[in-house]
């Protein structure tokens, strides 16, 4: 049986980068993204089991009732979800798992799953968090002040998570997640028992 | 003030390769190697705080009393230890410090040092450890016998550890350590604090 894989949760504030971040990990290794499953419509290109597992409503619902969902939350209407079978099965043919996710789904990922490794990425400072959520939209000073103070009310739960990242530059934080999962494939639980297992 | 650098205990049975993986990532890094007191007289080319800092019995003795020893022990009647002051001296400057030590000294060292980063050096194979104390000199059957007992034994602390690295090469033992290093300088209370303190 291949050693299970690890589930790398990789959240932080929108506006932090995590994103980019993602889609570098992925390209330089073997990581799976977990996908999310949706009701919402496909938009023209978009492709199952790529950009999204699409559902109905009755299809989401059943899963939830079966308890198959890592988490899940309502937006616009809309469904989105963390397939617990898929991220399982990866898991489990010894693949790693990347789960890119806003700060209340990891931390409602986190109360399910307690042996994965919780990345909090943080942009460069909060005078540039700002900037960037400035940037992002013509929205008023309210939204903005509301916005921004979400922000920072986010971060405090950064002691939740394992590991802080700063993202001053992509390459950076990449190399220090990749570092992140080589030291957690070092940890002596999971060294201990292949080196048991496999060599005596 | 700077951050406060790592104290890494590297450590593992006799045998495992230790004393080589540590050579070559003081080459590769900035981390001070710890230096061993000793009672012992200096040998031809010894060097005084490089290879040991040689002390008097009456010195030793009176660093022990003043509790000035992470831990210390006595071998053929010359003391040997490692020197507190000097390890907090050197991380409080902020750089890491690396302490290569067998498993005796590197448990008692556990007991002092909490936050420290315990690695266990592991041979590539049980068999592979075996023919290496074979090839180290030239014992009897029985002594050779009670070796491995011993080395066979001292794995069973592996578990007091928080990363084992399986020697199968020295540049990916190496490799390995210098990920641990990277990550657990990205654990979310040595970030946060930095992050808030420098930054707002």
């Amino acid at each position: 049986m291949p050693k299970r894989g690890l589930l790398i949760v990789i959240s932080g504030p929108s506006g932090a980068g995590k994103g980019t971040i993602c889609k570098s990990i992925i390209n330089e290794s073997d990581c799976w993204i977990s996908v999310s499953a949706t009701t919402r419509a496909p938009r023209a290109g978009e492709i199952e089991g790529t950009n999204y597992f699409f559902l109905t409503k009755e299809e989401f619902n059943k899963k939830i009732e079966d308890n198959d969902f890592l988490e899940y939350v309502e937006v616009y209407g809309n469904l989105y979800g963390t397939p617990k079978s898929k991220v399982e099965e990866v898991l489990n043919s010894g693949r790693d798992v990347i789960l890119e996710i806003d700060i209340q789904g990891a931390l409602k990922v986190k109360e399910k799953v307690d042996d994965g490794v919780y990345i909090f990425i943080l942009p460069p400072s909060m005078e540039e968090l700002k900037q960037r959520i400035i940037k992002r939209g013509s929205e008023t000073p309210e939204s903005l002040m509301t916005r921004f103070k979400s922000a920072y009310e986010e971060i405090n739960f950064i002691s939740k998570y394992n590991y802080a990242v700063i993202n001053n530059t992509v390459e950076e934080a990449v190399r220090k997640i990749q570092s992140i999962i080589t030291a957690e494939k070092c940890r002596v639980g999971r060294v201990k028992d292949s080196f048991f297992e496999i060599k005596e």
